[in-house]
C-alpha cells in the first residue's frame, strides 16, 4: 500500500474545502507534490501559462466557489504570483498558496541554490508574502498536519489568502490521515448580542419612516446572500457599490442602481442618502467605488453589518456572524413591511438599445448590446477599464453573477480569473469583458481556456490602448499606446485544433450578430469590438477626472 | 520657463549613469512622471505589455549596458514586476525600480486607495522590496535630490537593483538640476594593499609549474572584462563557469572548455582543479553552474578575485578592484610567461556537424546548427533549460556575448531580457534560444520586439512542454505538458504590418536554410524548432539527475 503522505493530508483537507481544481506551473521543487496531485481522486492540476496568470486563476475560482488554490515553485514561481496573492488579500478572497522549496538539508546549508538570491537567506519570499497573506507556514515532516489545519482555520475564517511552504523533502514524509472535520469557519454569534441588537434594530425601524439597504462584496465573501436576499425580499429600497454587485438582483422590486457616491444617479443618492435608516451590508468603501470617497452616509442614521459584528449608531454588538443579523434585520423589517416597503420604484431606467445597427460601434452601444446578450446564469467578469465602468451604465439581467477587482485594479487579472471562475462553476456561461491593453498583460492564459475546452464568451475591447489611462492623463501621449496586436489570429494561435471562433466586429450589427452565434455556440468565441480610441463610457470619464484631481492634490 | 523638478533630476541622473531607455507599463500614479519622461532629451520609454516583461527587459539591458531603470505604479504593477527584480539581485545587475505612488496625503489618510490592500498602510510593498534590493528610498518633495544619489550610489557600486518610491505630487515637486556629476561607482583599491597582494602573487607563481583562470560573471558586472583578457592573453589556461561565458573568449589559445564541476569534459576538469595555481576570477559557485557543487577546488592553490577584495591563501586584500588585482596578476605573469603558457590545447573540439541534413531535428543537431550560425558580434541569450545547457556543448565564436540565467533561473526570462539587450546594443544582432514552455510564461513581449523593430533571431524550442522539468521528474506526466501554441501564427497576431518572418522547421536541412535566411534579414525572424519530446541535451541530462537527487535527499 502506498504510504499517506503530507502532500496527500493538504490534497485531502483541500478537498474537504471545496477545491476542486489546482491552479499553477510546475517547478523541480513541487514535481514530488504534483505526484500527489495527478493520483487524488478530487483535485485536479490545471497548468497555466505562467504563474501570475495561475494566481488569478484561482482568485477567480476562490471568488465563485469559496477557496482558491495555487501551487508554484520557490523564489521565481512564488514571487511572479505574488500581485495575484495580493489582490486576493485586497478583495477578500480565500486561497491557499502552496510553494514547493528546496529541501530541509539545502536550506540549512544555506549554499546559492538556483531560484534563490544566492546570499543563503531561505526566508526572504516568506517574509515578503506575510505582508500579503493572513496566515503563513513553513511545513515540517512533524508538525505539518497541525500546520495545515491552522493555516485552512484562519484562511477559511478571514476568507484571505494564506501561503504554505513546502520543503521537498516534505510533501512525501508520512502521516496519519484526517481525524476529524475541518472547523467551521463562519464565525459563531452570541445570542445575548443577537437578542440586543435586534432590539437595536427594532427601535431605530419603530423611528424611520423610510429604509434603505447598500449592500457590498462581502456579503459574497461570507457567504451571507441568501440572508441578504431574504431581507431585500420585503421590497426595501436598496443599491449595490459596483464592488458588490453581484449580491443584489438587479431586475429586483427596490432596487435604485448602482451607488457610487457623487457619482450616482440622483434617485440612487437620494434613495440611500436621504432614507430614514440605512443598512450598510458588508460594505467596504473604496476610492474607485465611491467617487473618491464622496459619499455622503451619516453613521447616526446607519445600522452597519460587517464580517463580525455590526454598529448600531455608536453600539457595536459582536461576536455576530453576518448571515444572523441580516436575518435578525429581516425579521424586524417583517412585522412592518408594508410600511418600509419603497413604494415605486424610482430607479433610472436602461436606456434604449442603440437604434442605428449598421453604425460604427461606439461604447456605449457595445455595453448595450452585451448588457442585451446577458442571460441567467451567466458569469460576468470585465476588467478594471472601459469594461466595468462601462457596465456601470448597465442593468444586469437576474441571476448573472457579476464581478470585477475595483480595489486591487489589477488590468489584465479577469482574462485568467475567467478561466478559474469557469471551472468553479462549469453550470454558468463565462463571459469576460475586457480592453485590449488590459488583456495583453495576461493574453497567454488564452491558451489554457482552448486547452481545457472553456466555452466563455470574450469582447476585446479594441481601441489601441490603456483607455482608462488616458482619461485620466495623457489622453493622446506614447505611453498609452500599446503594440497592435490581431486578437482572432492571436486566438488561431493558440488553438491548433481550430475549436473556437474569433470575429472582428465594428458595427453593432456585426456585433449582435457575433453575440447570438456565440449564445449557441458550445466553443469559446472571442469578440474583438473596434471601437474608436477616444470614446469613453460616461461613469468612466467622471471618475477618472476625480482620479487625477486626487493625485494633483497635495 | 518649465520648472525643472524631481522627475527631470531623477531622469537627467539616469541619463548620466548610462541609460537611454526606460521599460515599464503605465499607471495612474505614474502618468505625470511619464510626461517628463516623454520630454527628455535622452530616456526613452519602452512600454512593455507587462510589468515582468518590464522588469526582465530592464535586467537584459542592464546586463548589457551598465544599468537598467524600470517604472511600474504601485502595487500591482511593482508587485507584478518583484520577481524580475530580485532576479537582477540574484544574478548581481543593477536596475532603478521606479514606483509611482499615491499622494502624500492619500497614504497619510490611510484610506482605502486603489491598488492598495485597503487596510491604510502603504508601507507592505516597500518592505516587501526591501528584501530583494539593495537600497531603497521613497522620495520626498524636501530631499529628493539626496535620495536619489544615494540610491544611485549604492546601486552602481555594489551592482544590485534599487528602489524608488514617488508620490504622485512629489514627481513635479521643483528642485535645483545636479551640481556635481555622480561619484564612481567603482572600488577604490589602496596601494599599499595592491603592493601586498602582487608580492603575494608573485611568490605562488614562483612556486607553480602550471597555472589557470577559472572566470566567472562578476568579471562583467564589475566591468573588469579588459584587464581579464589582458591577463589571458599571456596564454595561461583558463576556463569559465557557465554563467560566465561572456567573459571569456572561446576561441582564445589556452581556453579547455566550460567547467562544470564533475559534468566538465575531462581535460577541463583536469585543467583547472589540477593546477599548481588556480586564480577565481570573479567567481559565484552556484548548484546549477557546478553540478550541484561537485567543484573540487583547493583554496591554499587558490587566488580569488573577487568585488573588493581578493584572497591568496588564508590572507585577505582589501580594499582591492578586481581590475586592479587582475592587472596585478598580469604583470607578475607577464615576467614569466614563456614558463606558465598552457603548452598545447587540451581543450575538447567541438563535434562535427550533423551529416543527415534533411533528418529528422534533434537537440544535438539543433544545437550544433545554432552554433555554426552565429557571428562576431551577436548577443545570445539562452533560456534556462534545454537552450541554455544545449548550449553548454558548443563552443562560441570570438565576440559572442552569452548569457542566461543560472542562479534565478526564471524560465521565460530572456524573451523579454532579449528586447531590453537589444536596445542597450543596438549594434549587436541579438539572437534568442528558448523553449516553448518557457516562452509562453513572457510570450506578450513578441508584440513589444516587433513595435521596436528589433532584428532579433528567435529560436523556440517545440518539444510540447517543459523539458528541463521532465528530465527532472516526470517525464510524461500531465503537469510537464503544456497548451499547444502555433508560434508562427502567434508572430503574426502580434505583427499586423507583416514586417516580421515566422517559419517551422523540423529538419536540419530546413533548419540551416532558415538561419541563413535570418542572417541576411534586417527584421525579425521567429524559429520554431520541431524536436522530439523526449530528446534531452546531454549537459541538462547530467544535471537534472543531480537536480533530482538533491531533492529527495533529506
Amino acid at each position: 500500500m502506498t504510504t499517506y503522505t503530507v502532500a496527500d493530508y493538504l490534497l485531502d483537507r483541500l478537498a474537504e474545502a471545496g477545491v476542486r481544481h489546482l491552479f499553477g506551473v510546475p517547478g523541480d521543487f513541487t514535481l514530488d507534490f504534483l505526484d500527489h496531485v495527478e493520483r487524488h481522486p478530487v483535485v485536479e492540476w490545471v497548468g497555466c501559462a505562467n504563474e501570475l496568470g495561475a494566481g488569478y486563476a484561482a482568485d477567480g475560482y476562490g471568488r465563485l466557489h469559496g477557496l482558491g488554490a495555487l501551487s508554484t515553485t520557490f523564489g521565481v514561481g512564488e514571487l511572479s504570483a505574488i500581485s495575484a496573492v495580493a489582490g486576493s488579500y485586497a478583495e477578500h478572497v480565500p486561497v491557499v498558496h502552496v510553494v514547493g522549496a528546496p529541501t530541509t538539508a539545502v536550506q540549512a546549508a544555506g549554499r546559492a541554490s538556483h531560484h534563490s538570491l544566492g546570499d543563503g537567506d531561505f526566508g526572504h519570499f516568506a517574509r515578503m508574502t506575510a505582508e500579503v497573506t493572513a496566515a503563513q507556514e513553513v511545513l515540517s515532516a512533524t508538525d505539518a498536519p497541525a500546520q495545515i489545519d491552522r493555516l485552512l482555520a484562519e484562511v477559511r475564517h478571514r476568507r484571505l489568502p494564506g501561503y504554505l511552504l513546502i520543503p521537498a523533502d516534505v510533501g512525501g514524509a508520512p502521516v496519519e490521515p484526517p481525524s476529524s472535520p475541518l472547523p467551521d469557519p463562519d464565525v459563531v454569534t452570541d445570542p445575548v448580542v443577537l437578542a440586543r441588537f435586534r432590539d437595536a434594530v427594532a427601535a431605530r425601524l419603530e423611528a424611520s419612516d423610510t429604509v434603505a439597504v447598500l449592500a457590498d462584496i462581502l456579503v459574497s465573501r461570507l457567504g451571507a446572500e441568501d440572508a441578504l436576499h431574504g431581507l431585500l425580499g420585503h421590497g426595501l429600497a436598496h443599491a449595490s457599490l459596483l464592488w458588490g454587485r453581484r449580491v443584489v438582483d438587479e431586475s429586483a422590486s427596490g432596487y435604485l442602481g448602482s451607488y457610487l457616491g457623487a457619482a450616482s444617479a440622483p434617485a440612487v443618492r437620494t434613495g440611500i442618502e436621504g432614507a430614514d435608516l440605512l443598512v450598510l451590508a458588508g460594505v467596504q468603501f473604496t476610492d474607485l467605488t465611491t467617487g473618491f470617497f464622496s459619499q455622503r452616509i451619516d453613521a447616526a442614521r446607519t445600522v452597519e453589518i460587517r464580517g463580525e459584528h455590526a454598529r448600531v449608531g455608536d453600539d457595536d454588538y459582536c461576536p455576530l456572524a453576518m448571515r444572523d443579523a441580516l436575518d435578525a434585520v429581516s425579521a424586524e423589517v417583517a412585522v412592518r413591511s408594508d410600511r418600509l416597503r419603497a413604494h415605486d420604484s424610482p430607479s433610472t431606467p436602461t436606456p434604449p438599445r442603440t437604434p442605428d445597427a449598421d453604425g460604427p460601434l461606439s461604447q456605449r452601444a457595445l455595453w448595450h448590446e452585451v448588457a442585451a446578450f446577458l442571460r441567467e446564469g451567466d458569469t460576468v467578469l470585465a476588467d478594471q477599464g472601459t469594461s466595468f465602468y462601462g457596465m456601470a451604465g448597465e442593468r444586469l439581467p437576474h441571476g448573472v453573477v457579476f464581478g470585477g477587482q475595483p480595489l486591487w485594479a489589477a488590468i489584465g487579472f479577469t482574462l485568467p480569473a475567467i478561466l478559474g471562475a469557469a471551472l468553479a462553476r462549469p453550470e454558468r456561461r463565462p463571459v469576460l469583458l475586457i480592453g485590449d491593453g488590459a488583456a495583453q498583460l495576461t493574453a497567454a492564459e488564452l491558451g489554457t481556456l482552448v486547452r481545457h475546452d472553456v466555452p466563455a464568451v470574450i469582447v476585446v475591447v479594441d481601441n489601441a490602448g490603456y483607455t482608462v489611462e488616458r482619461v485620466i492623463h495623457g489622453l493622446h501621449e506614447e505611453y498609452n499606446d500599446i503594440a497592435a496586436w490581431d486578437w482572432t489570429t492571436l486566438l488561431a494561435a493558440m488553438d491548433p485544433r481550430g475549436a473556437t471562433t474569433g470575429v472582428r466586429v465594428d458595427t453593432v450589427e456585426d456585433l449582435r450578430r457575433a453575440l447570438t452565434d456565440a449564445r449557441t455556440s458550445s466553443s469559446l468565441t472571442l469578440i474583438q469590438a473596434v471601437v474608436p480610441q477616444d470614446d469613453v463610457p460616461p461613469v468612466l470619464a467622471d471618475l477618472a477626472a476625480a482620479a487625477a484631481a486626487a493625485n494633483h492634490r497635495a
